[in-house]
């Protein structure tokens, strides 16, 4: 089969690869249908995850079919559609029992990461039961690709965390996949106001399309901006959606009294946390991993309409074509791209 | 009457005042019986504290009889036993709705801090009906005075949002009143095991007779041995009790994947966050001032003799002594003192 394979400092290449077998009772083989770009995949290509190995098939998000099924998998059989939970879920682990499958003992972020991931034709989905979900019927693949991680993701670490709830007011900083999609899950929610802070104007034109009641350039005013906003309060939940310290930074200037920085971004060095200003303000930062438990409901959102997502899946690429997709989504907000949709069908 | 008052770069002195007065229908004039000195009287006196102007009359805490009270006044009467809150709440604000009366647009921390305060013979109490709380009978006045102010911070800003809970680990850096009454209240929700760091053994010592299962001192080597107590997961939730960069950092060194740090410290710089470290393990920070919203559960708590936090009343002086007690407080741990008591009957 053809994977798209990290060589490490020699960067990545489109590469023949053996079809995956079943290695334990519980595994699927999954055929790929449609797969995307997460930010990870190109931490890893540029050396950021030293845990991910040169030699690796990148990878985490995917919509496919059942190929093959271990002895031992009950919910799922050869021909079912399913979409790939980017976290591999054992079920029975201690942090799986508590629903933080991100950091079972045995699974977590290991496609595309730790294992062989979703940028090829196959890929080898451990504790097949507990992390693939069937698809629903009526809704598009690309779509439901982004159940795998980008939707979880913006609920889990930011809208749920972050405590949005009816009148409130949400304040999310980055415009990339993530804080688009806390854009219109927030939504769901009915805040009384949706503030998107961003560099790129585009991005915040297209996040005004999708629901910010408010948009603000990033930059040394952004913070006055807010604050003027929001009467002078600040925003009861603060999405941080960047992952550098000055949009940290930003959340702590921004949040209300009593408010929630919900930490989304990813971040590569430590940043000042101002105890000094906040000690007293009762507010509560939050930072997690994606657990994917949420899943089941995205799905039930999207199958019943009432969560649309589509407009976030601006690019499509056929499998062939992957390595140009990862330069276009490289530099992603010159090319008004959100999310890259690889086609392998 | 005699009132301790603070001269700025003069220091304090005990000083005539004329006895206050009700200015407001819904103030109560309260006689003092029992005060106590706060951490945050020693910040004042140091001039950490810009918003308390010098002529202020220290300290928010107090137990005494109700002398006069305002015609709108209708909970209390005088003659009445009553226990004086250090968050003055005026009930109507949308900061007092919220249960957030630590934030009341016209009320807040003000007692010993923006208005005179407890270390007085007679002190002025806005908003009576909902500053004040009536005693409880059979409890002594050391323990009530607690109510005041270390109780509920302990409570509200440490174990509440720590969610300490049922066979959970509970780590608690710094082991003052605040600290040590955490070790207490904590036992309420009977964790599996509270460990307590400090730099002074006599504190560690008092620690396990309150009930921490283990102790450890404050060191290079405190985070390693806090791991290896836990079986290297960390601890559910860590109290920071201490307000310096150094222990809040240890906080999150120690704390464990899906583990909450409370900070209850008031810090007067920043702290490195290590975002680096900790974006990925479902953790969250708190911090917050208290509301004593609680005081009425621990008031309960108390005379059903379900919390016994006498051990903590360790000194008594006179009030006529309050600055001799003062300078005692200053060296607490040195002069192996915990929660100063001060007498005016």
């Amino acid at each position: 089969m053809k994977a798209l394979v990290y060589n490490g400092t020699q960067g990545f290449a489109l590469e023949e690869r053996p079809i995956p077998q079943i290695s334990s009772a519980t595994d699927a083989i999954v055929r790929l249908a449609k797969t995307t770009i997460c930010g990870t995949d190109l931490h890893i290509l540029h050396g950021d995850i030293p845990s991910a190995k040169p030699g690796l098939i990148l990878g985490h998000e995917g919509v496919g079919t059942v190929e093959t099924v271990g002895s031992e998998v009950n919910t799922f059989k050869p021909g079912d559609r399913v979409i790939i939970s980017c976290i591999t879920s054992c079920s029975t682990c201690d942090y799986c029992r508590r629903s933080m499958p991100s950091h079972c003992t045995s699974g977590g972020p290991l496609l595309g990461h730790i294992i062989d991931g979703t940028h090829a034709e196959f890929v080898r989905i451990p504790y097949a039961d507990f992390s693939l979900h069937k698809t629903p019927v009526g809704v598009d693949d690309s779509s439901l690709v982004m159940v795998s991680d980008t939707l979880p993701t913006a609920l889990e670490c930011g809208v749920i965390p972050g405590k949005v709830q009816p009148g409130s007011s949400v304040a999310i900083i980055g415009a990339g996949p993530i804080g688009l999609s806390t854009v219109i899950i927030s939504q769901l929610y009915e805040p009384s106001m949706i503030i998107v802070i961003n560099r790129d104007k585009n991005r915040l034109q297209i996040a005004k399309k999708l629901g910010a009641t408010h948009i603000v350039e990033f930059g040394p005013d952004a913070a006055r901006q807010v604050l003027d906003i929001t009467g002078g309060r600040g925003a009861d939940t603060v999405i941080e959606a960047a992952g550098v310290p000055a949009t940290f930074e930003l959340c702590q200037e921004i949040v209300a009294v009593g408010g929630t920085i919900a930490n989304v971004g990813v971040h590569g060095s430590k940043a000042d946390l101002h105890l000094e200003k906040l000690w007293h303000k009762n507010i509560v930062i939050t930072s997690r991993l994606v657990d994917t438990v949420t899943c089941p409901k995205l799905i039930e959102l999207l199958a019943s309409g009432s969560l649309v997502v589509k407009p976030l899946a601006t690019h499509t690429f056929k499998f062939g074509e992957i390595e140009q997709a990862y330069s276009s989504f490289a530099s992603a907000a010159a090319n008004k791209a959100i999310k890259m949709i690889i086609d392998f069908e």
